[in-house]
């Protein structure tokens, strides 16, 4: 394994926009598992929280008038596997990465996966660097500028998205079904099934229109297909 | 629909460990969709994603040991679905709720989902209505005896827990199958399936032995099968 040189660091810190007290937090949260018993995988877990709070009040306060549904697929959309590697990408982290051999020969440089690990575990390490507050408007500012593109009426909607992922496939087209019906008239709640063909199972959602609930089971069937990142 | 009375609110308050300056975000926070349109679930998203935050920081303290599987299971423990009602009935929220007709008549009350949500909820509004830094010392004081309590020694593994369920339900048990195993010697990691009978489907996970990517898998498919507040 071998560590990035202090110029390296230097500018990755500079690109980050965050300056760390405790250098060995930034080595660690650079680490792969695959390098050394002392690797990123705690502060992943860490950052992941931080970044999913500062998200989700960066989108709370920017559409005040959106639902929870969509402030979710909101903030997946940005948080999402992809998202966050293309992040680790502009801010050109792949250079510093620690890897072990076989990761290093195997392109690990460049996956996906390790680079979203790795800015989550950056974000969990500024958390443990710095106060809460000053480590919220640090990782609000990587991402200001995905929330500042991402927008409600750009979400695909999800039986949008769930029925181009079985076109592509060449399978059956989803079947959903409405289970039952609660509340009054003016506050009714839908429960539905979304259903795949063959043996890849059910969902089930609720919401106040059958559309919505709708909506739901397919972005909970989507979750189920490519993970909870993929949204 | 009817709102608390002022003593009732002052000692919810008073509980909660937390002095609202704007009255209106507690009540919003209280306010069940189907008593009126300005109710809690965008407070529940951003609550949500506190809570999360919070307690990974406090088992993250905690269990310096731990690794990133087991710390997200500690925590899931801990924000379950029930875990979060339980929590809401220590506060004796239940009497404060702002519920709609239907929802009143049918016992919504004492409904675990709806008691879950509004805990949520409160969070957010503590979140707008403090600092950042005092709203997590408000939410993690909530959950203080629950991360206390818990320990990796009682958590139910995955496999078992899957087990259980199967057998619960007359169902034949999961079968586990090893994809692929790539990764030098020292880091290898192995990609398993886990397989339900029937239709509920498939899931994968991976990990840095076959026994932590079967765990995995296994949490997965309870995900699936329970939703992700169960585990």
């Amino acid at each position: 394994m071998s560590i990035p040189s202090k110029p390296a660091r230097d500018a990755l810190q500079r690109r980050l926009g965050y300056q760390f007290s405790d250098p060995s937090l930034l080595e660690r949260a650079l680490t792969h598992r695959s390098a050394h018993q002392q690797h990123n995988e705690r502060l992943e877990f860490l950052g992941d929280a931080l970044i999913g709070m500062a998200v989700a009040a960066s989108f709370y306060h920017r559409f005040p008038d959106a639902d929870e549904g969509v402030l979710s697929r909101l903030r997946a959309s940005v948080v999402s596997g992809p998202a966050l590697a293309g992040l680790a990408r502009d801010f050109d982290i792949s250079g510093c990465l620690i890897l072990g051999e076989s990761e290093r020969k195997s392109g690990g440089r460049n996956r996906d996966s390790i680079l979203a690990d790795v800015l989550e575990a950056l974000a969990g390490a500024v958390m443990l660097d710095s106060t809460l507050q000053e480590a919220t408007r640090v990782v609000s500012d990587w991402f200001a500028s995905a929330v500042e593109s991402a927008s409600p009426d750009n979400l695909v909607d999800a039986k949008t998205r769930l029925q181009e992922w079985c076109q592509a496939r060449g399978e059956a087209l989803p079947h959903y079904r409405v289970l039952e019906v609660t509340g009054s008239d003016h506050a009714q709640i839908f429960r539905v099934s979304c259903q795949l063909s063959g043996p890849r199972g059910v969902t089930e959602a609720a919401g106040s229109s059958r559309r919505r609930a709708e909506q739901s089971a397919a972005a909970a069937m989507l979750v189920e297909l490519l993970g909870d990142r993929h949204e």
